[in-house]
């Protein structure tokens, strides 16, 4: 039995582990202020081409949404998201906890269309009572998004325009950006995403880290006493070399891009197989997240050898599946999928 | 150069390694489902005699004291602590943050005294304007102390009495509790542990573990809905099980303890040295962190070869220092601290 | 110029202002322990045949409606409203302030269906991931709803059975109850609401007072601390007997149901006057409140004389305007807009 | 029997009730945007030469305390305040409640020292741990403290330098500023304060409005949806005019210095009587609230009468009171008091 329904199942990518036994028993100062994590740090900051920018790891992707999120956005402000978006609806209301309203707009394909938000905004500020209604501070968009799309480099124009023309931030929610940059379907790269959002996060934790996000601000000067904010949101590790190893090995030879391409690649060999035998594509993705509509009976057959992830029936006796495919899937565990279509 | 400053410098002890080594192609479900966290837990509720308990993992020291404040505590309360308690200073008000006051009373040896506690508590509800302050509505203990000391079974269970005439949760930090139990000044086990607090944790960051703490409800009743709990205040690790593999490695053959006595015993050579060549103890401890008033020139000498960590003047020219042993401290570390006093 | 876009233009019932001038050099206990308050909390569950209930009086709706939802969800709980309800549009985030998300459902008429809630409940706990979203802990609900709809009997019936079923409470918001129970379309009283409701609200401001909600539990068990968290609110009014007067008036002699009465006839005519002149409803109200569809031309003409509250264009050159008849509606004001049509 | 315990027993002005009755049936637009109010907020500007400030209304104390903090802090940030601070003590942890901790120093007098607060903010940076630490972010002080004693324009002048050096905001609650501004020990005036503090509230509740607290920014660029903000924190009271009316009457012609100047006579003459009795003050104060040590016995057969503050026994079997006189205390109950000595 195997398993394809989620990109985290497995622990780390061999050079991580590596670099974890060999720096074992080092002495380095806790909380990220060690050379390793400055290391990372750079790499990351130069990846993205943001000199005058600030990066921070974090432990996991809810915690650096929430965390984030809850920093950038200014007094009585709530953030717009897709409906779709893993804010409004898989964090828990994390987002809220921290006493932040998540104003949803129906997604598109999983998306945030620009237009959408722009009517909304125009709609906001004509509303004589606006005052009773959360301000709308920041815009949360996923790259990929929930459902493996793609903005394109257009859209996060556009959207920053809106931030722009209403005072707003762009943030990005990179958990899984790395199967994004590696897609042939995407036309952004980091530092175009650097250039359009105020702030990002790059997911390692799907992607082949044990664990870890990177915050990024394009500029430091947004980003005081964000030490201390991370602490009190309880998402300062100790360890914190340990964030610093992890994305170091990432970002060093372009480990993030190969993998992310290697899965992607494999990912779209499951597609094809799938749009080979006549099976209908639910959003059409080109990350390592592929969806598809199968009948109950065939998600029972495929189940008893690899398991793929039921998002539930959808009408006609078909149910919507999750086909993921991670770092560490292998070409084997693609076509033992295949097989059974 | 070496560091004797603090406990958590290094990586981790080399079981929980090889076990992450060993484990690292298995696929297994997320968020702490799966059979490795299982066994953990089930080694930690048999450690602790506490076969009704329940027990989950956090990441870090102020996610879970914060997390399970705020889920412990009832509408209104807030919790009493030391003034010198670490989540009364070193938590950057990650309990504040989560609308909980935490009530200081001065520290008698880095320790809550319980006759201060019940003092406080007689007065508050006695005084006619209760109804505008904070209702007490739990108890903040670390064992051991952020000062070495150690709470005896006599003061638990008179901390419980306290609770229980007042209707308050007893909870207590134990961040470095492996040095606690392993120490030649403790009376108390994770079973009396279990048997007067209603709920503790457990931590392996500072005694092993790359990152983790086990946080234990003696009640699991008193759990319900804790894993969202968790996730919302951003505190469930996606790759669940690499919490369950350092606890299943720690508390096996009594790994846990043996870490924490051999630190111990190492601590214990310390101040044996330091009080034979005449200086001043800050407060007795005889769990792994040791206390000392040094002179400023004495400091500076010892510094250049090995770190301790310097705590500020306190008067007369003297420094408070701050030595640590940890799970990864050598014979050789402590000689060489030893030999420059 | 008059105007009829609003329930809470004018000042106080003169009763109220009576007894203020009455009772102004008496000396009494603040913070709600005085005579007067203890004879309106009496009143109140009287009315409500609620006699182990607990009455609290509050300032303000979005206020008492956030204390109170933040007070009756359990850990990680939030509270599920319609999507045009008040808590989830027109209070500025209060609700997620406290930390607590709004999980809305689209709304039929302003309410909140029951077989909707039951479906949102059946769906959520067969979802394998619910513990990744927010525990519906809630039912909100308004009544009269926003737009002036009312409940059945029937229908709070079927909304405490789902609460019954999964645990839940639920708050009904009567901000204009007045208007509800006066209502012709209404088969619903204080006790019935009593019965099947956990606690709800009993508004003073848009009818007739200066300002004040009345908060009930219908168990006083359940009410433990509140006073405290009232007060951690910022909602406790120090000259509470203000409070109790305007309660107490409001509820001698029936007069919260004489005044809600009296408005509701006065928008009935109002309403049967829109019709027969041919214009559209917007929806079937039967309290103070009414919404039509008017052409532009029309609202800028009516608005020379009589403000009416313009809630935008919804197409065809219509817009949704809102006529409210409050207390202090006159049968001349009424008049004077019939007269425009 | 009658009561010198509190300053909020009684109701309001007569000139507030006046005016509230001839406003009765006007039809203001609602949440403070009414000319009365208006009126109110440009009397409060010129009383504080403020031009460039703004005026916001709000309901009650702690409110006003938490809804100002919890928006003049920044990220990360808590507010020093002196430990027997209003809302260190008896605002039931409102602040802590809005996320923020409230950092004590030891008060002299009821007040915050300068020299202490800038010696902790001198250490507070040293400490090389300080990312640990809520960030100081502001300082409360209470105008008259607690105790009725009053800073110096000095004083006020040495915090705010303070707050420059270490980019803070100066807050001053004012719940019973009319009673400083309007006694014999007092050198500040509302534009030395408005000097000085970045944002401060003056108190209606106390001084003859029913209820109500005036909020002023100094500055009006920092005010950015702070209507929201108040709306958020449930403290924008819906009728908004009935807090212009009052305070547009406190500021007409003087009268809340003339209140002021009222009580304050009664409460020295109070306590001038109680000197020449040989009771001894707890404290030196000039305000409306004197605080005295009295016997137990004594403290008995004055309460027969007249009904004090007991504020607890302090040794020696005595007692500290408090004796409040207000806005509608007279030469008749003060002499009831002091011939009872």
């Amino acid at each position: 039995m195997i398993r394809l329904n989620c990109d985290y199942l497995e622990g780390a990518h061999p050079n991580i582990l590596e670099r974890l036994m060999k720096t074992n028993y080092d002495q380095t100062i806790p909380y990220g202020f060690d050379e390793i994590t400055e290391s990372a740090k750079q790499k990351i900051k130069k990846a993205c081409e943001c000199e005058n920018g600030e990066v921070f790891f974090l432990v996991g992707g809810t915690q650096t949404n929430a965390t984030m999120l809850d920093f950038i956005l200014d007094k009585a402000e709530g953030v717009i998201a897709a409906d779709t978006g893993h804010i409004s609806v898989h964090e828990a209301g994390a987002v809220e906890y921290c006493g932040r309203k998540v104003i949803t707009i129906p997604a598109v394909d999983g998306k945030l269309s620009p237009a959408a938000v722009r009517e909304y905004m125009e709609n906001f500020y004509q509303d004589a009572t606006w005052f009773h209604m959360v301000c709308p501070g920041g815009i949360y968009i996923s790259h990929p998004s929930e459902y493996g799309t793609l903005y394109t480099e257009q859209e996060l124009k556009e959207l920053r325009e809106i931030c722009d023309q209403y005072d707003m931030q762009l943030y990005l929610d990179g958990a899984r950006i790395g199967y994004a940059l590696a897609s042939e379907g995407n036309d952004v790269t980091l530092p175009i995403i650097a250039k359009y959002c105020h702030s990002f996060c790059i997911g390692g934790t799907k992607i082949g880290a044990l664990f870890g996000e990177a915050a990024v601000f394009t500029n430091k000067k947004q980003a005081k006493h964000f030490v201390t904010f991370i602490k009190q949101h309880g998402a300062l590790l100790a360890k914190g070399r340990m964030l610093g190893i992890q994305f170091d090995e990432l970002f060093k030879d372009d480990l993030y891009l190969k993998l992310g391409a290697q899965a992607n690649a494999l990912a779209l060999k499951i597609k094809k197989a799938f749009l080979e035998k006549g099976y209908e594509l639910y959003v059409d993705s080109y990350t390592n997240q592929q969806f598809f509509l199968v009948s109950n009976g065939k998600l029972k057959e495929i189940s008893e050898k690899v398991i793929v992830d039921d998002w539930g029936p959808m009408g006609d006796g078909k149910h919507l599946i999750r086909v993921t495919a991670s770092w560490a899937t292998t070409e084997e565990m693609a076509d033992m999928l295949i097989e059974l279509l």
